[in-house]
């Protein structure tokens, strides 16, 4: 085995010898069959966007396939994930239709009907079953879904489907809210030892906002590699635990968070620990941008806790310190402030020793059994300046481990979320 | 009985008819014998403060007298806290010595040792027993302590002991960190029926820091009212929970925060109503200034989550909305955006139907069964503008409710906390 090198915060994902993954430059145009549409039709009367610009996309696989889909936690669930999530776990699902402008999140009742007519009319449009299709939303809550304008587009979509890389990357931008950069990646496995090739593509879009509404993460992974529905369920899980659910921007669980995973099976059967490597590689890129292109993020803190007991303690520990305002302002001004890092894992009530846990930030150990150590203060603040930050904590109990993406907290991010008043 | 009317979040605490609550201008000197000096002794080399300006107080009572303490629930918890916990609990404390510059946290074992040289030095120069003096710390943490500035001083402090406003003016002063103003109150309680009279007296510093380090609340209420010590931890608990315990600024559990109540008995027995009444008005005006007070404050939410079917439950919830960054840059910007709400509290596992919640601001009824309503924005906005702002939140479960003080979340606190780097 081999250790896979990719764009990602979590490496070392082995791959069999034999196996060769590189990245695929086509993105989801690299899935054979899947074909795209985005159109504008004016979710948002007034928008922070150009009202021209598309927000609403659809992806169509051509033929229902194998999915799986991961869904916020968070007990206020939008319309929308409710359907994804009763779609995606009948086993077939054929396209997707997603918008921006509008989480349909807090609407009641209603909101529910809502999803379903816009769900009925692009399989209306399409002639396939409603069940096929799954929705998604981002945007501000609370607010009726402009619900005509999007079903009465659906004829429209399905018209302008088309397949190639420019198509999908016009679909990577209608889901935009404010992130500033359409986010795609893709990776293509080359098996030599049958000969065989599968990808994986991913389009996901990230911490962002149209008005001040929940910044949500959507993202869509389709491989052509072959799957059942219960292996996408299994490896969905598996991987977005390691990726997705380990970046924080603000600590906000969001009311519409989705992954959805197709496999549609063009490429055939795959190697299975290729597939899992390949994934993993999709996800943590696509959630490393999502991360990255935070509200007002200007570094990101890669923040590996090791030397725990077992890796719920150190998730707890990682969480908190990701959802420490004292700790991310610490990050944004470049402080080697590791008292803030042993005072938010101190609010768990995962049990340690303070007097044993050690501190590095890149090489730079600042603390050691728990206390200050003299060292390099000038290259400690250099290493923080980068935008891309290491912060090693070694809790020194056990061997598990735990590797985080976060986000520091700007006055930008304040500006972002406090000053566009509805 | 009537109600006790006091400038408080927490109003509606009863006393019993004939028994009169009114303010004490003397604050804590409306207390017979106790006595208070601060001192300069350059805790912190380099400061944010003057150098010239205080920096180590005590407060001496003259005589051991019951008293209890309540901690930060941080696993963190700096070496002064320790010792604060040991004699305080075993019944009988006589002085409180306090620094500001630092907050011995995360100091190690030596962190532990120069409490102790603290506290002995105090103690030596009182001519009372070490467990009769409580030290309390604020300031930058993993730093060791300037032990040796402090122990020296102690002679002077107690040399310098004068009882008066002015004295305790000065001691209020001398604990502040970045707190910009000094925080007193004080209520003397009249009994026509009995014809006696006590005071509730105490003093706070509150959400601030010198150099980056966490805002810690520390505070010291006395009351001339007999109480052993089993009833000034009865009563210190449960009003605690109610006030200091109901206030969030950041959300980030301090390493050592630290309330002390002394009980003098000099003013004999009291009404157990009415000392708890004005316990809870002293604890809550002293809350309220330290989240008012908290750093880039510039509007405190009186959150009140009601219909719910248990205290803990409308905790989990109100606590959750206390710490979303999202709820609080939309406090910040005056923005009615009551579904940050929701999804703040959809983050708990406290289960509720989101289809069930009310929100108003002020009197504006902004949300209905978890929808969107018709509602006056301009009002809402004009309210969320006030300094003080009311959000009822009602769950419409059961009857049960609790009432949290809420700081905004502003550009000045990311830059305060961000920009001193040390």
């Amino acid at each position: 085995m081999t250790s896979l090198s990719i764009p990602s915060a979590w490496t070392g994902t082995p791959v069999p010898d034999g196996v060769h993954v590189t990245q695929e430059p086509l993105g989801l145009a690299a899935i054979e069959g899947l074909r795209f549409a985005a159109i504008a039709v004016g979710v948002r009367a007034s928008s922070h966007r150009d009202a021209s610009l598309p927000d609403v996309a659809l992806l169509d696989v051509g033929r229902a396939v194998p999915a799986s889909v991961v869904l916020t936690t968070n007990q206020v669930r939008a319309a929308p994930c409710e359907i994804a999530l009763r779609h995606a776990s009948r086993g077939g699902v054929r396209a997707v239709v997603i918008n921006s402008g509008n989480a349909n999140a807090c609407t009641g009742r209603e909101g529910m009907w809502h999803a379903v007519e816009v769900v009925d009319a692009v399989a209306a449009a399409l002639g396939c079953q409603s069940t096929e299709v799954v929705p998604m939303s981002t945007g501000v809550i609370g607010v009726p879904l402009p619900v005509g304008r999007i079903s009465s587009a659906a004829p429209k979509l399905v018209e302008q489907l088309r397949s190639g890389p420019e198509s999908a990357a016009n679909l990577a931008t209608a889901i935009m809210t404010t992130d500033t950069r359409p986010k795609q990646f893709a990776l293509r496995v080359t098996d030599e030892r049958s000969a065989t090739s599968f990808a994986v593509a991913g389009v996901a879009k990230g911490a962002g906002m149209i008005e001040p509404a929940m910044a949500t993460m959507l993202s869509v992974i389709v491989t052509d590699a072959e799957l059942d529905t219960a292996g996408c369920a299994a490896l969905l899980k598996r991987v977005a635990d390691r990726t997705f659910n380990r970046i924080s921007v603000d600590s906000c669980g969001s009311t519409n968070d989705t992954v959805l995973l197709l496999a549609t099976g063009s490429a055939g059967p795959a190697d299975e620990a290729a597939l899992e490597a390949a994934f993993t590689g999709v996800a943590a890129e696509l959630a490393r941008l999502v991360v990255t292109d935070g509200e007002g993020v200007t570094r990101v803190a890669r923040l590996r806790i090791s030397g725990a007991p077992d890796g719920a303690s150190a998730s707890a520990w990682g969480r908190a310190i990701a959802g420490s305002a004292l700790f991310r302002t610490a990050l944004h001004g470049s402080d080697p402030n590791w008292g803030r890092i042993l005072a938010a894992m101190g609010t768990t009530s995962a049990p340690f020793d303070p007097n044993a846990v050690d501190v590095r930030f890149g090489e730079v150990m600042v603390c050691a059994g728990g206390a200050a150590v003299a060292y390099d203060h000038a290259a400690a603040v250099a290493h923080l300046r980068r935008p891309d930050v290491e912060i090693d904590v070694d809790m020194n109990i056990g061997s598990a481990e735990e590797v985080f993406l976060v986000a520091d907290l700007s006055a930008g991010y304040v500006s972002i979320n406090a000053e566009y008043t509805t």
